[in-house]
């Protein structure tokens, strides 16, 4: 009845927490899952016995009994169906945050990732400088539209969910950009899930293994 | 008791069915639940009245009773897990077609917008043409790895699923740039999605709305 979940040997952010694994991590604490972690190399993550897990070569993966998972949205939506404590008791209040966890994922994401396209993976292009400013329109849209939804509340619909751990930690690779400034409501969201202990424990673990520190450490 | 989308009153691709609402009409009909559909107009639709039930004033939306969702893969799922036809009965292969229903719409979906980003929301930048070629590589992996693990089954885990839905709905962006036709496998998993008789009244009844002739017409 172990959970083992995969996570880079070598995290591309050095441990900020950024690679998927926190998420998944991050569900485990929240519902108190024990779990164990392999640790797989890039060169792995390409190789027929991890594409098995995963047939897109990336992490984590989950692995419990005979079932095993791939894509972070889905891993962390089984935890929350399993386990008490990421998703309301009544159907409706449920539906509404697996909502959540999909607009997360499909709606404010994809225009956050294009910040990691325009300048890493197309840093060294030309256009990157003048298109830098286009992406970050896109990206205030989906966080005017966002801030307005939250309002003042704590949590997108009643109580934290798997739908805020999701949107959390897409909010949370804006961090660095400083594009959460103009939205004090979110900055607070972005913190408030970040005080979370079982937060903290997660991004302890991440670090831990790419620093070589132990969690406590 | 009644089912309500909504939809484009005009939509950009004129009826080619790639509107999301299309996702939505087929998962209802491959259900068997017939539902109603409020078109809304592009200024309509970032108004407080559609905000209200849709944050990022997009479409589709779904009403029932006292619940209201948005998010396509939200909606689709809800309507997957009340009604028989779109997801196994058993929990584990719930998981894994959930996990094909969040691929399709993070791992998946993100590269195949981007085409729509360079060709046409930045088709008048100088920097398209030489950026499309990236784009484009970045989607054949995917490509690649999906084909690699689809071989030659007919659907991606069993029997067709709410996974395969999304997928299907995915890959359906690509028909009209030729990016297929380098994967015969994946070609030909489209098409038996859309010979699906619940993709085809899903398909005609959203061309009905955008060229006024009945289904049937």
């Amino acid at each position: 009845m172990t959970i083992t979940i995969t996570a880079f040997e070598r995290s591309p952010d050095g441990g900020k927490g950024l690679a998927r694994d926190t998420r998944v991590r991050w569900a485990l604490e929240e519902v108190g899952q024990p779990y164990e972690v392999r640790l797989v190399s890039f060169a792995a993550m390409k190789q027929p016995a991890h594409l098995a897990l995963h047939p897109f070569g990336q992490i984590p993966t989950f692995e419990e009994d005979d079932l095993s998972l791939f894509e972070t949205g889905a891993i962390v939506f089984h935890i929350a169906q399993r386990h008490a404590g990421l998703l309301p008791d009544d159907a409706n209040g449920r539906a509404r945050a697996i909502t959540w966890m999909f607009a997360a994922l499909n709606t404010v994401e994809p225009a956050v990732f294009e910040l990691v396209t325009v300048r890493i993976i197309e840093g060294d292009k030309p256009w990157s400088k003048e298109r830098l400013p286009l992406v970050e329109a896109r990206i205030h849209e989906r966080l005017k539209q966002l801030s307005a939804r939250l309002g003042d509340a704590d949590w997108l619909d009643g109580a934290f969910s798997a739908g805020d751990l999701m949107m959390v930690s897409v909010l949370l690779r804006l961090k660095p950009s400083g594009l959460l400034a103009g939205y004090p409501n979110l900055a607070a969201y972005v913190a408030r899930g970040e005080a979370r202990p079982a937060y903290q424990r997660a991004f302890a673990a991440q670090l831990a293994v790419n620093t070589g520190k132990s969690a406590a450490g």
